[in-house]
């Protein structure tokens, strides 16, 4: 297996260079672009780590997975999907035109900002408390406690957030948030600021794939939560690649701008991978392609 | 399994009378709601049917995945996928909107019918010819000789299709057909209006699941046209309820506005449903609501 | 007079090498980009004509003018208005998003292709019985019997009309034309192909601003008419360049992309131009240019 | 003229039942929607006031009007119209969708929401120095120095302004905004709250009437200033109304939610109405059929 990772890390390397680091903020374009790690952890308990697994990392949109978690467990899935739907959308991640949707009903899933936002707002707690009980849950998943906020990046992309403010205000015209605009915002991105490593993203990605049990967790609810958050992964997880990667890999994800993919095989591995050049769709250039080969390697597609 | 499958039918035949029959066409309106009818094949070769399993029915959206099949198998993988999506979308399966896209480049996804009318075009041969090929393909796959048009329904949906044609000739007027308008939406109709069973439908959904393998069919890339054309009904196999049928059914499926749906859970079962009364989606109401239970009694969920 | 139409003609000379010819049919990329033409009649009779003025070109859209008077003559106002909007739109004249509106209720004006083919379907008569009755009224209007359609032109864009085609079909399908496609599409290339010269077009230009009087003609709400469709070619005449126009000439206007434009100044003057080289929005180039200049010289801006 | 005026409101009065009064803000709830005013100044200085038309009442949306007004003087035509277009929109004044357009270029006219923002932030001077500016303009315009904002109506509006914030900040992810996104929504919210009668009004519509000329202002391109607003106020002024409105009136006008409605018949008159009622358009429902008799009673239409 480690010779295998670190054969893929190798033959990718080239591929980098195709893509580009998102440059939003400048501690994103700080970037190393050769920066390449990916971590695997079978049901079993045993580790794989190669490259820069150990090399920190913030969440962004791979937040959206653990804030839909917390939001399911702190109101049911009921209430949860009255708010925000299942649906996958063609539009871009940042799309103001979901807004069509809006008009009639709610935004299209909880992977695209505005639908993640209302998932923030559903979170028990009121503005960081929001943030912390999220840092929690995941410090607890991955039995990690150093796992914190990157705080540059919080404020940074608190200050460059005009997309992300147009859309919160949309949707608390449309009475889509019940919670302070700036509140939820500010909850929203101290989630995104998140830092960890392909190993504690592996240890998520592990707990989906193991019905979301862990040694220290047992929710009674754990397998149907599990199931549905990887089809929304499967659906909706790499922005709008997402029905093109669910052929070429088969294998539920999220990606964040950071470079980050979290992976999951039901009942088998979880998956981190980090390479901060970005594809057209936003989608680490590196990642994608190690799991595309990852997935024939060793046979992963669900749909195999 | 017999047991199970009559209490499946018993108990969702309430449900029938919260659908609607479609009604566009008046063969398709005669229809009787409480017509309920399942078959599941096993990968053993194991045949259940229960209800009105035997009775024929038009495949409609259905025949998009087996035409999917015969244009990847005319043109290749990359020839089909350069000009039709692998994107779920939030359109409705008749949408001009989806025209947004399209001056961009190519319909979203084969599932749709913009889509399929390229899936279509992309098949070999002219006018009724693409329909006789696929027709053969269907029959070589189910081993049933039996299997024809209802000249009925294709002739009733040809003389009502006024949207179906505003989509042709707008796909023609961005250069996306190659043939003649007339000559595709001929094919299409024709495509439509093939009449099956439940037992049909399973034998077809079992090719799938059985990695495009039949006895009597070898294909080379088999594996690879499997999954992929799973992965695609998966993300938008059920209109624009394929989101949440993934959560709750996570079993790829394909609907059509007869009634019926086909379904392929990988390396073990094919099925077939029949039941005519439609939701608000355009799919089974039944259909949903029996694969549903199905799911959960036989642990179907690929993401579970 | 004839000087300054002389100098207006001379200055704008260059400008045709800007725009570029109308190229979807042969007939029309056969136009030369030099010809131009203009024709002036004021109110007490006198007429001005310079460069190529008695040169014949079709109508195209600018049809919709003499369309609409014929609908509204045969309907009245309150039905036709029941069935198309008078709303201008930033959509292109052959849009198809302007569905989104469809779904809603009516094509937005009259102007664009599809509220012109509701007018068309409301024109009486059926085929080509509409044209031809529409053909007389502009016979009557500018008492020249020797006007006609021009065939070739007719035939030609019969034969490539994917879009209106498409346009054509979502109306039908929306319930929003009565007649048979294939029908209202057929005198709707008709009324596009009649042929005419810059004294014609200043002719109906006149009977508009003499409030749709004429030695010949009568009509109870003549004056009620004018008004009502020299507003509506100030509002939505010049394709998407309308309000641009409208403040630069501030002249009701209608434009086709055979290089006509007619024009009518309330109570003072009718205007017929002829340039075939257009500009990005459909308007001939040399046309536009002329109607600014003149507006000044003359005062003919009427928010002025 | 006096007992003309008297008629129309008495004859409107019934029809404010069938309209509603605004009630997003609670001190534009509390209009009375039977006060009616109706001002008229025609050129040569004589004033007919009827019904309340000395009551105050925000501006709102009538304030875009004179806000561009003052940002061509700061910037001239070139400027200010390469970042705002003079496109009529078949949008609402608050959309989102105008937003399409934006992805492409510059909102579409000065008149909806979006490109009223960037008028504002081109007027010279930062956060509330842009607005005194403005308000000084008006009180020069009127020669009344009393107009001043009402402080509640500016807190209200600036409390609850979910969509309009929505629109900065997305104006400014869109590098459409040079000012800090919350000063140049302060200085909107002010400029909205600016409290007239009906006579103000009047006046600012006579002295758009006149070319843009008053005793005590001389301006350069008065005239050419005075053409270009008015044609834009008759494509744009009367929201999605604009259309019908230049049909059943013909008059340049501009109406805000309040109830005011600003108008100019180029040459002749200026005229100011109150009516706090609104049709579905957010136009004063009195008002709009009080203009529409005036101006078949004086014959104001521009088209006749």
């Amino acid at each position: 297996m480690e010779k295998l990772l670190g054969k893929l890390i190798q033959e990718s390397r080239d591929l980098a260079g195709h893509g580009r680091v998102a440059d939003y903020i400048p501690i994103l374009a700080e970037a190393c672009p050769n920066d390449i790690g990916i971590c695997i952890m079978d049901i079993d308990g045993n580790i794989h780590g190669k490259g820069s697994y150990d090399h920190g990392f913030t969440l962004q949109s791979i937040s959206k997975v653990m804030a839909l978690m917390l939001a399911l467990l702190d109101n049911g899935k009921q209430k949860v999907f009255s708010r925000v739907g299942m649906k996958p959308t063609i539009e871009p991640f940042n799309s103001l035109h979901d807004a069509r949707h809006y008009n009639q009903r709610i935004p299209s899933n909880p992977m695209i900002n505005a639908g993640a936002m209302v998932v923030t707002d559903l979170i028990g707690g009121r503005g960081r408390e929001k943030a912390d009980r999220l840092l929690n849950l995941i410090r607890d998943i991955t039995s990690n406690p150093n796992i914190d906020y990157d705080e540059e990046t919080y404020l940074s992309e608190k200050g460059t957030a005009e997309r992300n403010r147009a859309i919160a205000y949309l949707l608390k015209d449309l009475r889509l948030l019940d919670g302070d605009v700036e509140e939820v915002l500010d909850a929203y991105f101290r989630q995104c600021s998140i830092q960890m490593d392909c190993m504690d993203l592996a240890k998520v990605g592990l707990f989906l794939a193991n019905r979301c049990k862990a040694p220290n967790i047992i929710w009674d609810d754990g397998e149907e939560m599990a199931s549905l958050i990887l089809a929304i992964m499967n659906t909706c997880g790499m922005y709008d690649f997402s029905g093109e990667y669910a052929v070429k890999v088969g294998v539920p994800s999220k990606s964040g701008v950071a470079g980050g993919i979290l992976a999951a095989v039901p009942n088998r591995f979880g998956i981190g991978i980090y390479g901060p050049s970005l594809d057209q769709y936003g989608n680490s250039i590196v990642g994608c392609k190690i799991m595309e080969e990852l997935s024939k390697e060793l046979d992963l597609n669900i749909f195999r």
